[in-house]
């Protein structure tokens, strides 16, 4: 029989620890934390195979899970010594989900399960509190109506508003008993009223009630969206959580509360959290009162005034910070607590690696290899090299000046300027059309998700430091201030007041996740240091790296940006872009005006002291380093205009009459220019185009004294045919030049793979090749026969509908394109043992992809000039993971 | 050592026989004749590795050589007694190209070698006839000045035309010795004067000069253009053939000549040929002189007056039968030979399987096997299976009235009525634009080929059955009509006179080479018979074929064709080409149109009747057999109107606003649609539409009482997910169409293998399709990354300069493509052991591709109608050679 549950809790231990993809991660740490004695509420996890089987069962439980699930409340019975449905001594768990990764936010949980008209009279008894057990049954109700029944949670709303103004109260906590039995009856009809039958009194049809609204949860669309953001598969199920109650809202001896144990913001190592008095968990996170301060140093800090955990329950802060002390050296990292107290006595409810800005995880991996806690090999594991990004971009110039409009909470460094947009639809819109843009909101929802993505930073006017905002705004490594509650939003205006003035949708703001700090119009940035931890960890990180680490630069400044972020030479310089410059683009035109050979040869005469100009500037910046040089790729008629307007202008400047400039436009056109004349293609038909590209390259080597080493590329290659070519057209140029200069340099000829065929035949073209450079956008285009560029209409549904893992332009299909570059590699080497091989599609700065060429065994990837330090990070953790 | 040189003849043998990749088909011939004791003048073979080798060192010989041929004209003097510049008793040496296959014309030849101011003393005084010497050695000097030293061949006629009309002469044989002392001295001085070097008098130096010249021949550009035109690969180089000469212009009792075993246009079982009294070999080639005929049967059937050979030369030709029949028991099939009678002794010159029209291969193949010659599976393999085209397209209707202009020979089969054209160039531009032409000429010449190639037939007003226009137009399979000596062309003009009547360029006739009637205006064909010959043969072809032979159409018409020719199901019905039906295309636009699903399947409602009827069309004509369907492939914007003039139409049958249609015609652009939103990324995101495709199906297969087995196939699949997704999609509606007909029937639902990652994913795939079919078409687009659309401007200089072997759309990449396919066939049956594999490209119908689907196992293979029987024989070929 398939074990579908794991108990925990009251010595029992099912031995689920750390067994993350079959408990879900808060699970497998509910069961390691009872497993080392910390203070956890009994309770049993049911794993996700149980979700995939529902799913593939088409939504029913596999057999024998109904006993094993007795079993678990029979536990927790035991531990407990209460019953479950038992008119004295009821036993009421909570129902939580709990994916393999944290999806915060994204799916249900069920508190206060197992009260009903009968029950509730025990609760009251056996706590001696009825007002808590009516307060209990209602929160119960509502919530399993709104999770379970799919209810539509307004009307509950109502009805306690109602019953609050009825009495004139003001707070919820004003209800007394006999006012909450009343609206408990209220409740229950509007139950019955909506959902058509009484509500459910057998407390096993509402646990199994919801344990099918927690799997329901996995497959809504905020989770898809969530998954699909965070390339999470969607067969991966949520495992489901039962467990003892235990209450923070039993008065003032009571208390909730989260907690990291290191500043997730900062990486500083000090205690880090909110609480709040007689309440539960969710009024926490959903950050409807403001929380209180965990330390009270942090208290003092930020000058507040309420008591700080540390001071109101000295004893119970005193176990929480034992408890800390266990869990970083039990997990060896950074924990993300929930915890409640129970009239006093401290219970963990979750524990996991805490999420962390960029900063904070470098600052916290660097302490704790420096504090022998982890070795700095699992330093440079423990960094995400995506969070880098944060880092590497600019920050505000504290010079500059700054037109503060108000201040919130620093919730997720960086900063960002962009134009305010209210809503997540409007925030995706304008993105779309290029235009950077913040997003404003009152508070966020897993609705906003796509707009938070879309949007440079985010804006909240209510919610803490672990409001929804804030932790998704973390995760995604957008800014983020929240809780900047001065801000006065109106959506159906359109408008923002704030300190008396207004901004409306579309007006400029700063904000600054590192202060706080909310500006009029665009404030000024500066790039980043790359010294301190950031340093020490990268420097870590090279020592354990195998693969060389390249960028994709084809000017001299981004060529210097590219050695200051530690590129080790130039994957791909591509030399289009060098044609489409203003100044050159008229010998260009007449190039591919001209009739015959001699008139391409006279205008790439022109261009030709340019084209040398250029490598000038780039090798001069990589002296001593390789720099591997694509020939030009794009068809032709990239060069030509195609606006009617431009026509004229264009004729004139290159000599020719508009209509044979119409004419040889319209001959140039292309269906299919992605698999048109392109690449070598050009090269075989107009070798002087190449052999000007070859001379400027060599002429260029030969004028520096510090000669880097050229490997030139010859690009979209399918033949060992086109290579032979193309790398006679290069040997001869370089024989001529030489013979000119009176002076040798030495230089490699190679291809990219960037067509399947290439790969298939990757053998022979080997034999005349040095070096295969993977082209893997195109390689994608064409493996997957998807054009990138107009892959948008379909690409999303096929993320969404689990056909695409990732989009495969961001993270490489390993398991289609991965296959034809373990071909090519493996053929490769066959004819050329030595052969030099590396990527330079845009995967070279993804570290999934990274990972695969580490497997792989290639020499080296080439990343944009800020994916550099990502990529160092990435290919030292892949050579690591590979040992 | 390399043996670079094979002697024959005279009792030496160096056993070259049949090994035609090394001496070439003419030296490996000869060698094969005289080892079997027919009269050959001796001689050597110099390999087509020399020529290889000769390419590969920078166009110099290989070592050694120099010996071995030293050795090889030691051999020839041996058994003639002469030797090589003797000044007594000089040999006379023929110096002749022999690649592999036979290239008619393409290559250049050297007679009468050794003559120099000296020998041709000797040759006078040794053959007893000054006048033939002098004559010999001012042939040789023109030829040898011609296709050795490049000189312009005009001025040595124009000598020679000066020296008759100098003398009052007409004819050259009025020359006398004298007269060609004089003319050989000023041939002498053109020669320095134009070469800047007196004409070589050592005889070494002129063979070698002859043997580079044959090589030269190889790189010309005419060669060059035959072996793109006939698949044959660049670097096979030719042999060189040097031997005794004998001469057929020795007076009256010489003769020289051309035959066939059999006649090479009708198949006949009858000596086939013609000759020339005292004439060179070329004389009779080159269609100056017209040839008698060789039998007297066929000079009585054709009413001539001159002697046949067998009346003129009763001795020699009853010898040449004797000859004929041993080669035909040697070889096994028919042969074309060229021969000369020296003085009444018959030498023979070549041998070789003679070219034939289809009719001709099909009679003499099944002829052959009646015989006993050859068994019923040599007769299916000795039919080339794309001549069969020839006789599957249309002939002259009898019954339909003819405007005869005049009357040529019957050169090529097949009829043909397209505009005049007077140069070959016109042909290709004007078949460019999609014209049909007639190339007319006085004769045709190798520069002529591709405008040969690109007319639909061709007319020729001088040259015989074996002149050059008849020669290529039968390998090619065009019909030809030469010599129609009642034509008279002015070029210049553009204009032909013929019987009093005046037509010019454009003009419309028709030619039908199987009467060699010529005709104003287009006559009305008719279909062919697919009985008789044809039939046995595809009888006995049908015995050996393992794989099916399945047909591509999409109508009841195209279906009733395949079916005619005998298709076995249908491999690939394509679904779009009933949208653009101009009755269908308002309800298409509509769906396009549509704001939301319900739209769409408002107006795929209106479209499901229509698409039945199609179904049940198809299926009643292809009752019993399998008939494979491909659901929507095409992006959406194929159907919508590109025109400006067409939208305000459109839009108004659409019922919607000109710029609604615009925007959502701008909306669809795609840059790259071959990699676009197209194939079952339309049935991902719109479901709706391959739900009508499948109802239709399945409505129309139930509606019939014999069901076919339809086997639906999603298009562009590249991962599992997506065919799970649409065969749910087909699925849910056949349970909905059985339900409602209470009735089942079969069917299958599998997927086009034609993006490179559907191959390489094909174990996933095969876990869902029940059968795969290798869209090659896609295939070879995507795996080359080569737009089929975009191809024609580079693909010819990928052909010429030897990167493609074959244009890779006309005949599979095997090497490239074909290792996708075979990855692909080997995976599919890794998980689905009786996988259904089969071929829809245009591939399908190339015999070489098939070759490859026979080794790789597929189980069908589906062509265009008109293709299935060259499929079908093609297909028993395959199997033939494979077992």
């Amino acid at each position: 029989m398939t074990q579908y549950v794991y108990r925990f809790g009251g010595g029992v231990d099912d031995k689920g620890e750390g067994n993350k993809n079959l408990l879900g991660g808060k699970g497998a740490n509910l069961d390691g934390m009872a497993a080392i004695g910390l203070p956890v509420p009994p309770g049993f996890t049911i794993t996700t195979e149980v979700c995939t089987a529902y799913y593939a069962n088409g939504e029913a439980f596999p057999d024998g899970l109904t006993d094993q699930v007795a079993k678990g409340i029979a536990h927790i019975e035991g531990v407990t010594g209460k019953s479950f449905g038992d008119p004295a001594n009821p036993l009421l768990v909570s129902v939580r989900s709990g994916a393999r990764v944290s999806m915060p936010g994204m799916m249900d949980t069920v508190l206060n399960l197992g009260l009903n008209d009968v029950t509730v009279e025990g609760l009251a008894a056996s706590s001696g509190d009825a007002r808590f057990a009516w307060d209990s049954y209602r929160r119960f109700i509502q919530m399993y109506a709104d999770v379970v029944l799919g209810l539509d949670h307004h009307a509950f709303e109502d009805a306690l508003e109602i019953a609050k103004e009825d009495r004139g109260y003001f707070l919820d906590t004003e209800l007394q008993a006999n006012d909450l039995i009343e609206l408990v009856g209220e409740y229950k009809s509007l139950v019955e009223a909506e959902w058509g039958k009484p509500f459910p009194q057998d407390v096993n049809e509402q646990l199994w009630g919801a344990v099918g609204a927690v799997f329901a949860s996995w497959e809504s669309d905020r989770a898809k969206v969530y998954r699909r953001l965070n390339s999470i598969p969607g067969d991966w199920g949520t495992a489901v959580n039962v467990q003892a109650m235990v209450f923070g809202n039993m008065g003032d001896t009571s208390a909730t509360g989260v907690a990291f144990t290191r500043d997730p913001a900062t990486g500083e190592n000090a205690y880090y959290g909110e609480y709040l008095i007689n309440a539960q968990g969710e009024d926490v996170v959903a950050g409807i009162r403001t929380p209180q301060y965990l330390t009270k140093a942090a208290r003092e800090a930020a000058g507040a005034k309420p008591l700080s955990m540390e001071e109101a329950m000295p004893e119970a802060y005193a176990e929480l910070a034992r408890v800390f002390d266990t869990l970083e050296r039990h997990y060896r990292d950074m924990q993300d607590i929930e915890f409640t107290v129970e009239r006093g006595k401290l219970w963990m409810l979750q524990t996991r690696s805490g999420k962390r800005t960029a900063k904070a995880a470098l600052k916290i991996a660097v302490d704790m290899a420096a504090e022998g806690l982890i070795s700095q090999e699992e330093a440079v594991l423990r960094v995400d090299p995506m969070a880098l990004d944060q880092l590497l971009h600019p920050t505000l110039d504290p010079q500059a000046p700054r037109d503060v409009l108000t201040k919130g909470l620093p919730a997720s460094p960086g900063a960002a300027s962009g134009k305010i947009v209210f809503d997540a639809d409007t925030a995706e819109k304008w993105n779309d059309r290029g235009e950077a843009v913040i997003l404003v909101r009152v508070e966020t929802s897993p609705e906003d998700i796509h707009g938070m993505h879309a949007a440079r930073g985010i804006l909240t006017a209510r919610g803490g430091m672990t409001s929804h905002a804030a932790v998704v705004a973390r995760g995604m490594g957008r800014p983020c201030v929240s809780g900047a509650g001065s801000l006065a939003i109106d959506n159906a205006a359109k408008l923002l007041r704030v300190s008396g003035r207004e901004l409306k949708e579309g007006d400029i703001i700063t904000i600054d996740g590192a202060t706080g700090e909310v500006m009029a119009g665009a404030v000024p940035t500066l790039q980043p240091e790359l010294v301190g931890d950031f340093g020490t960890l990268m420097e870590w990180a090279d020592g354990s790296r195998r693969m060389k680490v390249r960028a994709n630069a084809e000017t001299p400044l981004d060529a210097q940006t590219a050695r200051d972020f530690g590129a080790e030479g130039i994957g791909l310089c591509r030399t289009e872009h060098m044609f489409f410059d203003a100044s050159r683009i008229t010998a260009v035109r007449q190039m591919i005006l001209a009739e015959d050979e001699r008139g391409r040869r006279a205008a790439l005469d022109k261009l030709l002291p340019e084209q040398r100009k250029d490598f000038i500037g780039i090798f001069e910046v990589m002296a001593g380093l390789p720099v591997t040089i694509r020939l030009l790729d794009p068809p032709l008629h990239e060069f030509l205009p195609t606006q009617e307007a431009d026509f004229a202008e264009v004729a004139e400047a290159a000599g020719v009459g508009i209509e044979t400039l119409k004419q040889r436009a319209s001959e140039l056109h292309e269906f299919n220019p992605m698999l048109g004349h392109r690449g070598c293609r050009l090269g075989v038909t107009y070798p002087e185009i190449y052999e000007m590209q070859a001379r400027a390259i060599f002429e260029a080597a030969c004028a520096l004294p510090t000669a880097p080493v050229p490997e030139i590329m010859i690009p979209l290659v399918g033949t060992r045919r086109e290579l032979e070519l193309m790398k006679e057209v290069v040997e001869k140029a370089a024989e001529a030049v030489f013979a000119e200069q009176g002076k040798r340099i030495d230089y490699l000829v190679g291809t990219m793979i960037e067509l399947p065929r290439a790969a298939l035949m990757a053998d022979e073209i080997a034999e005349v090749g040095a070096f295969f450079s993977f082209g893997t956008n195109d390689l994608t285009q064409t493996t997957l026969g998807v054009s990138r560029d107009d892959a948008a209409r379909f690409l999303i549904h096929y993320v969404d509908k689990g056909i695409y893992a990732t989009d495969p332009f961001v993270s490489l299909d390993v398991e289609g394109v991965g296959q034809l570059i373990e071909i090519a590699a493996t053929k490769g080497r066959k004819t050329r043992p030595d052969i030099k091989l590396g990527i330079c599609g845009e995967h070279g700065g993804d570290p999934a992809s990274i990972a695969f060429c580490e497997q792989t065994g290639l020499d080296y990837v080439s990343a944009s000039p800020y994916r550099v330090p990502i990529a160092r990070l990435a290919a030292a953790q892949a050579a690591l993971r590979n040992r």
